[in-house]
């Protein structure tokens, strides 16, 4: 990591709640609200952009593991903002607390880790995936 | 709830994971892989079925809380299944232990919970933060 990379450092994301982030499964809307998946997008991206400015070259970050309480409900239309504050670093993995609000309330806190991992051993498994992937539906 | 909403209800979704799922954040891939929000979603969407079949009409699900690790990678074209099975029901709380699995091996593990909610004042509660909304967007 890049000299700096310490807790304390923190990130923010901004969204409009639209259509496409409502509680929907396979198309149909359970609740025209916020849905909890899409807190976990902008919360993993709140803790990216902690982390992606201090990765080295060859280091890249790779999301691990989430927990999140979802508070109050958000309707579409409103504006969530997404927080992450770096907490610790312990060994590989980088662990940020997390917070969410819409412009009345806070909405949801929890925790998100990161692994960082070699970029290129992580690509070669990437490729590897792929690889194995397209053989298996060659083979079908 | 209905007779029947007993530990051990299990449910589950099947995905092929595309390009919408893939790790990126505001458009831009990080990785070309299944995304840890978008193993939520569909985490949610099994437990959401546990669930579903066993509302009274009066009654509603509400997604309250997620913790997931994920412990494999899977790229974009693979087949995912994500399994939901209820673990216990707490007062109005609805815990899922949650597994997720593709071809190859478990890709994911954790638990989610759904609070059950009187429909009618859930809706008037959405209802009103849409109003709130309105009124807050015309003032502007």
């Amino acid at each position: 990591m890049k000299p700096g990379f310490v807790p304390g450092l923190r990130a923010e994301v901004e969204v409009v709640v639209d259509e496409s982030m409502q509680a929907s499964f396979a198309g149909r809307v359970i609740h025209p609200l916020y849905s909890t998946w899409s807190l976990v997008h902008h919360i993993e991206y709140a803790a990216r952009r902690v982390l992606e400015p201090y990765l080295e070259p060859h280091e890249e970050g790779v999301g691990y593991a989430v927990e999140v309480r979802h508070l109050a409900p958000t309707p579409v239309g409103a504006r969530v903002r997404a927080v992450a504050v770096l907490e610790a670093i312990e060994g590989n993995r980088v662990i940020c607390r997390v917070e969410a609000f819409n412009d009345r309330e806070k909405i949801a806190e929890g925790k998100q880790i990161q692994v960082i991992v070699e970029k290129s051993a992580f690509r070669r498994r990437i490729e590897e995936l792929q690889q194995r992937l397209a053989s298996a539906a060659s083979g079908e």
